[in-house]
C-alpha cells in the first residue's frame, strides 16, 4: 500500500528567520520521514511568503542604500528562496533519515512554474511585496521601474504583483525522474518561480504563485496518488469556529463545491486548500487530497484524522 | 567520441547585478549548448564570489537597518546564490537548447559540499566576506556573533571565513542520477554550500568553497572524462605577461607540479585551476582537464586550443 505522495508544507510554517527556519525544518522532518519510513515516496513542496518578502525587502533596501548595486528582480528573490528552504529542508530530511538508518538520497529542484500572461490575474494585480512607500515614492517607483503600486491597509503604498494560476512546471520532467529512482524530491518552492512562455521559451514575471495550486499541478505531472496540503487545523470545517462547527472527514469534489458555494472556507487561507483539492480529486479516479496538520499527516494516511476529499 | 564533460564557470564571469547575469547567463549558453549539439554530456559547476557577497552584505545591511528582522548565516548565502545563478542558468541553458530543437531538460540541483572541521583552513580564516566596520563594531561583532574579524586592505574590519578543501558532495546521487539520464545539471553552486558531518548528519558552517576544487571533486563523482575550467585566457602560460611568456597545450600533471614549483601561477587566480586540473588528472587514467575561455571550449575539446591537462 505505498503510496507517491506530494506534500505542500506552508511558508508560515518555516518561521521568519533562518534560526526559526532550521528548528522548525527539522522539527517537520520528523513527520516527513515517518511517511517515508512507511515506505510512500513522497515530494515535498512548500511556501514561500515570508521568505521570499524577507529577501526582497532586504535587497531592495541594501539597493536603495547603496550598499549593493542594485535591487533584484521578484522572481528571482523566488529563486533565492528556494535555495534557501531547500537547503534547510533537505539538510533537516537527510539528516532524520540518517537518524533512522534509512539510505535515501534528498535533492532540492530549483523549479521555474509556467503562468498565462493573458490570464485575467495580470489584469489585476493583488498581492503586495516589499517595502512601504510614501505616494511620491510609489509614483517615482512606478514610473521608474513599471511596477503596479497600490495602498495597502492605510499604512502606505506597495507593488502589487498578480497571482495567477500555474499551468506547467518546466522542470517536470527531472522532478520526476528523482522521484522515480526513490529520491525525496523538494520541489516547487513558493508554488515555483514564475515564467510565461514566448516563442516555446522562458522568461520570468513578477507574480505570487500559490503553493496549493503548485503542489497540485505538480501532483498532477508525477502521477501521484496523494496530496497532502499541511495547515494548521486537524481538519476542515463548515462554520468555522462557530457554535456549530461541524468538523469533515470525507468529502467528494461536489460536496466540497457546495460549501464553497456557501462561502464556508476564508480566502488566501482555507478556500485555496480545499479548491486544490478538488482539482486533484477530479482529475483522475484514486486520487485523495488529505488536508489535516504536518503531525496528523501519518494518521491521516491511514484514515484515522484529516479531511480527504475523493471521487 | 561523446564526452561526460564538468564545466566550471567563474562567479566574476556573472556580472554583479541581476540585469548583467541575466545577459552575461544566456550568453554563456551559447558556447554550452555547442558542446551539448555535439553529443556531449554536460554538467555545470559554478563561482558565486560576486553574489554571494552581494546577498550576505544586502541582507546583513538590511537587518542592521531594522528592514528586516535577522541577518542571514553565510551558508544560507550561499544556497540563496545557487537558487539565483541556477536559475538564470538553468533558463538560458533551457531557452537556447529549445531555440535548436534540441530536447533535453535542464535542472539545478542546491548541493551542500563536505568539509573537515580540522582541516587547517579553520585554523587561519583568510577569505573576507560581508561588510566593513570600525574596530570598534568588529570587536563588538565578534564578541556577539563568533566571528573571526580582520582588518581588510586597509579599508576597515571585516568577517573572515575559511576556505578549507571539499572532500564530499552530499547530492551526488542525486547529480548522478540526472546526468546519467540525460538531464543538463546545473550543480555545485559557488563551490557547494559548505557543510561539516558529525555523527553522518550534515551541519551548515560559514566557508568559502574553490568553485574548481568543488568542481573537481563533482567531476570525479560523476566519472567524467573531461574537466573544462573555464577562466580569462585562452591558455595557461608560463612566465605569464613577460616578453618570454609561453603559452601552454598539453601538460602532463608532473610538468604542471613543476611549474608550480617555480611559482608560475598567481594565487587565487591561476594556481587553483591548475591544482584542481592535475587532481583530477591523476585520479584516473583517460580524464583530461581542460582550461580556456568559454568560447574556445568546443575548439578545446577538439584539441584545437586551450591548454590541456592529462597523464
Amino acid at each position: 500500500m505505498n503510496k507517491r505522495i506530494v506534500i505542500a508544507l506552508g511558508g508560515n510554517a518555516l518561521g521568519s528567520t533562518a534560526t526559526e527556519q532550521l528548528a522548525l525544518t527539522r522539527n517537520a522532518a520528523k513527520s516527513i520521514v515517518d511517511l517515508i519510513a512507511e515506505g510512500n515516496e513522497v515530494v515535498i513542496a512548500h511556501g514561500n511568503g515570508p521568505q521570499v518578502g524577507m529577501i526582497y525587502l532586504g535587497l531592495s533596501t541594501a539597493a536603495d542604500s547603496g550598499a549593493i548595486a542594485a535591487d533584484m528582480p521578484f522572481p528571482e528573490c523566488g529563486a533565492m528562496s528556494e535555495g534557501y528552504i531547500g537547503y534547510h529542508l533537505q539538510q533537516a530530511i537527510g539528516n532524520e533519515l540518517i537518524e533512522r538508518g534509512i539510505k535515501k538520497p534528498v535533492v532540492t529542484v530549483v523549479t521555474q512554474t509556467v503562468v498565462l500572461m493573458d490570464s485575467p490575474a495580470f489584469q489585476n494585480p493583488t498581492k503586495p511585496v516589499g517595502a512601504f512607500y510614501s505616494k511620491e515614492e510609489a509614483d517615482r517607483i512606478a514610473w521608474e521601474k513599471g511596477y503596479t503600486m497600490a495602498e495597502d491597509a492605510g499604512r502606505g503604498y506597495r507593488q502589487v504583483v498578480p497571482s495567477p494560476k500555474p499551468v506547467d512546471i518546466v522542470e517536470a520532467e527531472s522532478i520526476k525522474t528523482l522521484f522515480n529512482a526513490g529520491h525525496v524530491v523538494i520541489a516547487v518552492g513558493g508554488g515555483g518561480i514564475p515564467v510565461f512562455c514566448r516563442d516555446g521559451k522562458y522568461y520570468g514575471t513578477p507574480a505570487v504563485i500559490d503553493k496549493d495550486f503548485g503542489s497540485e499541478l505538480l501532483a498532477e505531472l508525477l502521477d501521484a496518488d496523494t496530496l497532502i496540503i499541511l495547515t494548521t487545523v486537524e481538519k476542515v470545517a463548515i462554520n468555522f469556529n462557530k457554535p456549530d462547527q461541524i468538523c469533515l472527514d470525507d468529502l467528494t469534489p461536489s460536496q466540497a463545491n457546495m460549501y464553497i458555494g456557501q462561502n464556508q472556507f476564508a480566502r488566501g487561507s482555507m478556500l485555496p486548500k480545499v479548491q486544490a483539492a478538488i482539482k486533484f480529486a477530479e482529475s483522475k479516479p484514486g486520487r485523495t487530497c488529505l488536508i489535516t496538520l504536518l503531525e496528523k499527516a501519518r494518521d491521516g494516511i491511514d484514515g484515522k484524522t484529516g479531511t480527504r476529499i475523493h471521487q
